[in-house]
């Protein structure tokens, strides 16, 4: 199969996002015919042994990635991490229990939002007052000492901040992580969560699939008659195959997680991504105030740079001359303005540096 | 791209199950660049032009291959059928209300348990006295007149039971139907029913994605609160947008939808789908009972031929055989033992006959 003549293009897109260009390639090999069996993915029993050799190694690679050990459960859901915004109340809040949720961006107050229904949720710590610029110091946070979990939003895709530093729950409360447009972008140290989920669209893989690493022992948390798809107890004990799976995305996710071991696991992503983001960072921060970060500098993130130009005629122009330049998905959240560069795991180094590369000389001809 | 040395077996699995093929080449052909954008759908944002006009061809399509006019709202949800088992209820039972199931087979006794959660539901009709080896009869029916809505499964993929006729509700009751086993298999008249849904990992595509076909009207019945991601309302309001949708499984199904329609719409496949069913019932009825189809012959589904033969040696056997015929999927659910050959709207004839051929020849050598 030639792929030469491919068009491919630079896709800063927040998510669903770029997928590695080896992991197109495979999935594009195999498509009609995966590994000699006769079928696509598309086709195949999720009882088949291909698909259980599938999922099996991608739940694997996972643990391997992250260190996991069998205290924790994986699971592959639907819904994405709305539908995890719902779930973590229903099955880990107890009946008369409050949560406690860090307000840092659009997709930390939706969660909040779906917690306030059924249950009690509380406001820890919010940077609401200045738009979201910032992830609060550790001292601002105010921590219910009984909250069945403390729920964070470790990237925050739409204003471009991300935790630096954890925060520290008070001893006994949970850590729920909502790490969706962060996740294995860097080492984690997993033993400090009782939760982490993930919708696959930004890091891990295609739209479809969330992931949710959870301790078995919050498992008897679960209160009973929820809804079975909506049950994490019930999940685990059948291993995500209760019903039919997301199949395809379950595998697509699988080969990025073979990647990402192939190039060195998260250590190895985490300096690709250091490398990237500082690119951008000093696009920015070396412009004169031409370009002009949305987030505040200890926040910055290394998956989402947001940034805006002196003028609104400005950034059109850049988004305009940008997209003529194969820069494709920069357009910033319309609660931000401005630009956005989405940087996840699979966005390669040449797409950043033409990109950063774009910046030095638009600002040369119109700063 | 050359497909000439790809190698393709008789698919009969009864879900994730066949794909049209020409679907899966074009879907290789473009995985890596879709239609010039320089990105794989799989990489592609679900605001983006070309993801737009995705999803919309794949709603204009479906409503002109069932005749849905704008009384009805398509969603494409996550989750499988078995999400819907509970959303149903969440939805369009109202407080206090109760709602009816008949129960035909494993999966509508799943629907059935799930309502009887968070209200009250209650058995209108069953056939599990005789195995589910049949459709009960209209007279066998006891209809609730103030049921919130009568549920029916179409088709029983376990058993090979079809409904040939709908239930007929009494006056004012809303009619639902769970058609994830034979979906655009035949027409049908949408105007009888209030809700059609379809996990499409049968009929409609690949796993991930699940057809809900909803008269906007019920969606009054909507109560508040519900979690955003359960909320008919709020999906129908946002055109399955509020969240990142599954956006590669609903291209796929898209492209299946158009394959419909090339090839002569609903009739068309029902034409296709009599043929093949009859192919495999005349193998079993010409066997001189070599070949006991489970199902009673009124009752025959055309999507999953269900049949023992005279041992479980032979069973195991001619299974063998037909795998080493390149004959694959055939073992049937263990709650009902036996063969199973699933050929729903994308198994060619082709496949057919060569299982009929099998199934004759085996037959001459073993009976």
């Amino acid at each position: 199969m030639t792929t030469t003549t491919v068009k491919r293009i630079h896709n800063f897109g927040a998510g669903p996002a770029a997928l590695p260009l080896p992991v197109l390639e495979q999935v594009q090999a195999e498509l009609v015919d995966y590994a000699g069996s006769g079928m696509s993915v598309l086709e195949m029993s999720h009882r088949s042994k291909p698909f259980e050799a599938i999922i099996q190694r991608a739940e694997a690679d996972l643990r391997a990635l992250l260190g996991l050990g069998s205290e924790h459960a994986v699971l592959f859901l639907q819904g994405g991490a709305s539908l995890q915004f719902s779930m973590l109340p229903m099955n880990l809040r107890p009946a008369g229990a409050s949560a406690d949720y860090v307000l840092t961006g659009h997709w930390s107050k939706a969660a909040f939002r779906e917690a306030q229904k059924g249950g009690r949720a509380r406001v820890a710590g919010s940077s609401e007052a200045t738009a979201f610029d910032r992830i609060p110091e550790p001292g601002e946070l105010d921590l219910d000492p009984e909250a069945a979990y403390l729920h964070f939003t470790s990237n925050n895709t739409i204003y471009g901040t991300q935790w630096q530093i954890d925060p520290e729950p008070p001893t006994g409360v949970t850590l729920v992580c909502d790490a969706s447009s962060d996740a294995l972008s860097r080492p984690v140290d997993v033993a400090r969560y009782g939760m982490i989920y993930a919708g696959a669209q930004k890091n891990l893989g295609p739209a479809g699939v969330t992931l949710v690493v959870v301790r078995k022992e919050l498992l008897e948390r679960v209160p009973g008659g929820l809804a079975t798809m909506l049950d994490y107890r019930l999940q685990a004990e059948n291993k995500s195959l209760h019903n039919t799976p997301p199949t395809f995305s379950i595998y697509v996710v699988g080969l990025v997680l073979r990647w990402l071991l192939a190039t060195g696991g998260l250590a190895g992503a985490a300096q690709r991504n250091e490398e990237k983001a500082g690119l951008l960072y000093r696009a920015i921060d070396d412009s004169g105030g031409f370009y002009r970060g949305h987030a505040q500098k200890e926040s910055r993130s290394r998956m989402n740079v947001t940034f805006r130009l002196p003028s609104e005629e400005l950034e059109a122009a850049f988004l305009k001359e940008a997209q003529a330049a194969s820069l494709d998905g920069l357009k910033g959240h319309r609660s931000v303005g401005g630009l956005r560069a989405s940087i996840y795991n699979a966005c390669p180094l040449e797409s950043v540096a033409a990109l950063a590369s774009f910046m030095g000389e638009f600002r040369r001809r119109r700063g």
